[in-house]
């Protein structure tokens, strides 16, 4: 996004997600949090908001948002955690809490989230058990938590066992997507929140895949011509799998998609060193090599992964750790079923199916080390 | 119930529960445990079964529950707490998510509660927030739970600042309610559950209120003749409430009857010395005779709700606590919105409507040593 971005208030029509009773907007804009805290008293009315955001989000978009929230009528109290996905655990979950209740917070006080995927993760898990349930908003600040993770209604916290290993299906009352917060996003981050618009392309649109093909370095840039219309078609098809299956036991499964290895990638990395959406650029290179290899889908598909996942400066080789721990990580993905995966591959870009692997079926053989590198078509 | 009963296994017609995808069944008999491992494998069939249960209720019923999961297939880990309130807490919460995942426990893993309604609200929440959702069957075994605590999807912990204040709306799969583990009950906790089927005589049903009067000393000897259509009853009572108002936003807010200042009474004896339905008794009587004084129900409302309790072992007078100790209790209710509260009244024996009402109007002067006697009619 260059500094000649107009200053002025762009907004496209909102989106809607289709729960029945718990639908909910998605407002994606260019410098819109001025006109937030209005949005979200009409969806979540009360007397008191808490924010819950992490410190560099908070300094730069706090005061702006919480002015914002003061005008819409609420007393605001700001909540900040620690930055890093550490902080999606029992402990800060509790400090949600006391603070909550030390402000005297209620069933109507929404819990706005400001930030990313942890921020989400953890602000919506406080929001769901608080009082069994207070309305919650999603403010976005990173490409990720736009493109994916703040639709939906999954939120979690990590044990010390694994990754969102306890949380709850909550759904927002407002999704407020300002791409103007993206501009402090370090690159690294922008391309890593890239991963999950690419996953979208490939499981569910083929022209949206062709189409971000075309603009790698404008989405990388965030050209809100290129990005706004990318978002947007992300959400909706997130939004379009979600209502379809709101708890994630049929088509939602097809979000998965690169996650199977990316989460085993992200866990054998001790969760350090490797972004979530490496991760995933390094799962869907993967799963779709094993799309081909299962004789599931055309050769040269993994190849069109791993080119647009390279050109947003993306990781596709998996890291080298011995297959034994590979499969051991496998092994405790929360998503197993009695030992079975529901395994994502592709049936062609744009087109996605599950198969039930065990993880010895999913790595048949050695992996790291560039040994797994696809063969050639 | 005399041992004279028959051993054979009675039971009724089922009840639902209607809430859509989110229906279940009610079973109540006698001596049924044999039967409700197949029972639970038609409603959450999966390779494992947890069971959560305490040391009492664990030793003289969970060998059978365990066995009879066995034979409908099941791994089954049990899972026991410590006894009272207190073990409705982040730690024991924390434990039983490690058991399971130390378990292997999937998303198809069933959470069974076998015990009173803190195995209930702790085992349900355990359910509602692993891996965001697992089945959850309740098995209770006291008056309390089986009349009220079962039903209806509301569970919860406390902390350190307030009961309840942490939780989750759950449905269970199914509640298999049998009679014949009531009678290890002592009679003290017979009594305090039978305080939840005076209320929702109070509430809902002037015909089976009256039918309560007829046969106090029947429903404390736990006669099968007239205890299973009391529950039955209550349950069908509690389920319709339910059904209309899934999240207590309206009707539900009536099952709250007695239970504003039951609250206040339990809190301020630290959750000693009085029992929930001890406190919902005197909290009844309180609420009744706030009816009478805002005018909302004739005179004499107030007397037969206290006779009825009294009849049951109830107590009726509230404990000696300053004014502004119940103030305080009160206005950290966890149904507080904006510091007024929906304080339930009865129009009549069977109708009951909420008003709202700031703590001090709900208590406009001094309580406590016998001086807030009712007036005679």
């Amino acid at each position: 996004m260059s500094a000649s971005t107009p200053a002025r208030v762009r907004t496209a029509r909102p989106l809607r997600v289709d729960l029945g009773e718990r639908s909910y907007p998605i407002h994606i804009g260019v410098d819109t949090l001025d006109a937030a805290g209005a949005a979200i008293a009409r969806c979540a009315p009360s007397t008191r908001a808490v924010v819950v955001t992490v410190p560099g989000v908070g300094r730069r978009y706090g005061a702006k948002l919480q002015r914002s929230l003061q005008r819409a009528g609420y007393r605001v109290r700001r909540i900040v955690v620690p930055d890093g996905d550490a902080s999606k655990s029992l402990r800060q979950l509790r400090a949600i809490w006391d603070e909550m209740i030390d402000f005297g917070a209620d069933r109507q006080t929404p819990v706005v989230a400001l930030g990313g995927g942890m921020v989400g993760d953890l602000a919506g898990f406080a929001a769901a058990s608080f009082l069994r349930g207070v309305p919650f908003v999603q403010v976005p600040t990173t490409i990720l938590a736009m493109a994916d993770a703040s639709i939906g209604g999954k939120v979690a916290i990590n044990l010390a066992q694994g990754k969102n290993l306890v949380g709850a299906f909550h759904q927002p009352r407002l999704v407020w997507m300002d791409i103007g917060t993206l501009r402090s996003l370090p690159a690294r981050q922008r391309a890593s929140g890239l991963a999950e618009v690419v996953k979208h392309g490939a499981i569910w649109d083929a022209a949206y895949f062709a189409g971000l093909e075309r603009a790698p370095a404008a989405l990388l840039d965030l050209e809100p011509s290129v990005l706004i219309p990318a978002l947007r078609r992300s959400c909706e098809i997130k939004a379009q799998v979600v209502s379809r299956d709101e708890r994630e036991s049929g088509v939602r499964k097809l979000l998965n998609f690169g996650h199977t290895l990316g989460h085993a990638v992200e866990k054998l990395g001790r969760y350090r060193g490797v972004m979530h959406g490496e991760a995933v650029s390094i799962g869907m290179r993967f799963a779709a090599e094993r799309s081909e290899s299962l004789g599931r889908a055309p050769a040269g598909t993994a190849e069109r992964i791993a080119a647009l996942c390279e050109r947003l400066a993306l990781p596709t080789q998996i890291p080298d750790h011995p297959r034994s721990a590979y499969l051991s990580a496998l092994g405790v993905d929360k998503k197993m079923s009695d030992s079975r995966i529901d395994f994502v591959v592709l049936r062609r870009i744009g087109s996605a199916t599950t198969v039930s692997l065990t993880p010895r079926e999913i790595l048949p053989r050695k992996v790291g080390s560039g040994r797994n590198r696809k063969r050639k078509g």
